[in-house]
């Protein structure tokens, strides 16, 4: 159903949009109503308006709290167009439709960014904005909606093809789009509220997410899926290659999250299905991606490779040779990304600009979601504590406190071994850890020849003496491990008996 | 800073709240303001209230769709009682203070449940109710806002506590409360936009939920965490035990997935960091929970079993010889319960109530999250396709359906080895499908004696002859995979070679 516009009102805090619809709605001699700035800036910019206070009747009070909330505003939004007693009504209390809104909200968003003085943010709540775009909204059978700058062309688009008119189905979309905003602007608001009162959980809860992209499938090609983002101005840069998939999204940010807890501008990670196959936090780049890739070269194919540098052209030929499906760098010299860019599927992702992490993580269950706050835990020697007879060197102790850091991003029961600051064997996701211990030195023995000045760490306690006991018989001499078992004095005999450095943690780090 | 509370504004869809609260505010001689049914409804009961109309010396019109958005109302609420400015304009204008708003919305989402007629649902938005609430919870400073029944106490209490008026602390709450009311409202509206156009992934989402508990700590102790549902009445029932843990909570929903793919009220599933370590679909529910035991009886000390039946004494009494953390049952039989309530630290939990599943599964990443449709796919026969010239028996087709449905449920890469219904081996979380294959028959070898009739099943195709060669080593004698690999025909060939029962399925199940 086709409807002719004939006035609109118009009530904005950011004016950029006002420069691009005002030629459109005098094309289409539509009337305009208008208060405060936006008034003044529709008359400066030589448009007519009409002053809300004159169409109402009634003056502006409270410095501008209540300006629109007025039955002759809401009516002339709210009224069924095809309703005789509508209709009636409204020619009885000399009132005129409205038929297009355009309105954008007080920043509140960025108010909060700005100050922390909480009378400024509460004055930033927009009160007569959302009632008019709900209003306006609900009536969409009638009633045109514009609520962000994004949506001038839409706007301009569709009133040029139907020559003032609109349609229903594009009065629809931009229904759809009013309450995603109503909603999203109420949500941060309650955000400032609870955080303002320390609620981590409260009662009713909204993740919010902006979208990124729509992905060609999910996690498999019958899903459907998409990526959304906290802060969608925070995101990564592909530079060559396909699009990237639902399961490299999930791989390259499961990476991200460990090499941004190396070293700043240090170390490669290599990610295999959300788990890590090779770490390695040596200075030099090629080193590094070299050592990560020794851990595990076989399961390293087609994996994803995160480098927590600025990729140069001799670490670039040495992944050139290799078979990666994603190559993520903190930036790529030229000549390297030159290289790389050679081969055409493969993704190359710039990661600078990934800086945000978020305190709270979630993941749905069947019938609802767990939430926490993340486990942003930095170490310092002070969460540790000696407990062996041997003393670790400071080197060792650097080396123990790198194989437990990679360890808490190994899905749980995760064992990893590692020698200087390098991976060597990691073994992941078992129910055993006894199991995790022999997946570990057995890609160990596998593929690394050298194995002096090994040391092990374990996400959680040793339930019995024969994990740590796998470690050790097969050249492990320093292994740390939260406390915490029953047997935790049996395993600090163990390690007196042979000899072993025994470093307990005091924070556990299971993950799954 | 307390304030006297002198005149409510009353517009409430549910009425059931104002029993409670009339006293109350008459107590107090709190002047009350209302209208439509709620007016009627308070005269009726005998308590003294002024209509909104006359208060505003406005009609109510257009079917009430414009009743309380006046100057009059909204003035009331939101002018600062301590701006000299405000006071004078709101003098000026006959206008007066508005201390309390007791709104409850329209019912949009139990409007949703009820009718598909779109201009029903419309006509259930409400676009008064919010705009009360928010501006009362805007100038919170001032005036207190009352969105649910739940609330009633809560304000009942701190009038009588501070003899009719409340303190700067419970009004910033009652607000806190009100945008969390407004938002939600607005995302179910959208939501219905949403679907109504098929969007799944729309440009800005909300994803819900409902607090169901606050959790001692999250995945470790040293986070905090929280369980949601989307539906906070279909939960869980604990009837005996510890609170569950994150981890608990974690584990059970994991479960739950995979025992209500299983055929209805059939089958046990135990489940051990967040991986099954024993899954069996026998009809008689002792020998389910012996045969999902004893594919890994070391893992499955101090997992969490789950029985997709009635638990009866006899399988309690099994269960009670060993040590799990939790047990979940489809309700539980009286001597059964008895029995098993011996042990008080043992978590019981009746699942009857969960039969929600959501369509959308989400977790979240660094920065961002990931959105997907729920692998719902229920496999029937033109799922899959036998490819070796050997073909299955019906029994045995059926046996490589249920290896292949646990598997879809075992991170990846999944390998899992089963005989008749129960799995004997599962290779679960490991970058290399090799060793995935070779940690499921090493779990066979070690626990597993007869190795007759076994059938093997991967979540997705096998890369290399190596992967499908290990299981047909160790005694498999059918395997069931999605196809894909270039080396699909080296697959059939080696298959054929030894004589081996190959399927293929047209779909992949990676899970991470």
């Amino acid at each position: 159903m086709k409807i002719k516009i004939k006035r609109a009102l118009l009530s904005v805090f950011d004016k950029s949009m006002l420069d691009k619809i005002l030629p459109t709605l005098k094309k289409y001699k539509i009337e305009i109503l208008s208060s405060g700035g936006t008034f003044k800036y529709i008359k400066k910019k030589g448009y007519k308006c009409v002053e809300i206070s004159d169409f109402t009747n009634s003056p502006e009070i409270l410095d501008g709290r209540v300006k629109t909330l007025h039955p002759k505003i809401h009516a002339g939004i709210l009224f069924k167009r095809n309703n005789k007693k509508h209709v009636k009504q409204m020619t009885k209390n000399n009132f005129s439709g409205i038929d297009l809104v355009i309105v954008n909200f007080y920043p509140f968003e960025k108010t909060l960014k700005n100050t922390k003085n909480d009378e400024i943010i509460v004055e930033n709540i927009d009160i007569g904005g959302p009632s008019l775009v709900r209003a306006a909204a609900k009536n969409f059978k009638y009633v045109n909606v514009v609520t962000s700058e994004k949506q001038s062309d839409y706007l301009i688009n569709e009133l040029k093809k139907n020559n003032g008119s609109t349609s229903l189905n594009f009065r629809e979309n931009l229904a759809e789009q009013a309450f995603a905003e109503t909603a999203n602007y109420d949500r941060t608001i309650n955000s400032y509220f609870n955080s303002n009162k320390s609620i981590n959980f409260p009662d009713k809860t909204l993740l919010k997410g902006e979208l990124v992209q729509s992905l060609r499938y999910g996690e498999n090609p019958h899903q459907s899926g998409a990526i959304y983002s906290f802060d969608r101005s925070k995101t990564l840069i592909q530079l060559n290659g396909k699009h990237l998939s639902y399961n490299n999204y999930n791989d390259i940010f499961y990476g991200l999250e460990i090499s941004k807890s190396l070293p700043k501008k240090i170390g490669t990670v290599i990610i295999k299905h959300a788990n890590p196959c090779g770490v390695s936090a040596e200075k030099d780049q090629i080193i590094s991606f070299q050592k990560a890739f020794e851990c595990d070269p076989i399961s390293a194919y087609g994996g994803v490779v995160i480098c927590n540098y600025k990729l140069d052209i001799n670490t670039a030929k040495k992944l050139n040779d290799k078979f990666f499906e994603v190559i993520v760098a903190e930036g790529f010299k030229g000549n390297a990304l030159k290289l790389l860019k050679n081969k055409k599927n493969l993704r190359l992702i710039d990661s600078t600009n990934i800086n945000l992490q978020s305190n709270l993580s979630f993941q749905s269950v069947l019938n609802g979601f767990l939430l926490q706050s993340t486990d942003f835990l930095k170490f310092n020697k002070s969460n540790f504590m000696v407990v062996s007879k041997r003393k670790p060197s400071s080197k060792t102790l650097e080396h123990l406190m790198f194989a437990f850091n990679v360890c808490r991003y190994v899905k749980s029961n995760a064992i990893v071994i590692s020698k200087n600051l390098s991976t060597v064997g990691i073994g992941s996701g078992q129910p055993s850890r006894l199991d995790s211990c022999k997946i570990a030195v057995n890609k160990m023995i596998k593929f690394y020849k050298n194995q002096e000045n090994l040391v092990a760490a374990s996400d959680a306690f040793f339930p019995f003496v024969d994990g740590i006991e796998t470690l050790v018989q097969s050249g492990v001499r320093a292994v740390i491990q939260p406390s915490g078992s029953i047997r935790d004095k049996e395993i600090i005999k163990f390690a007196n008996d042979t000899d072993t450095v025994l470093v307990f943690s005091k924070t556990r780090h299971f993950r799954h």
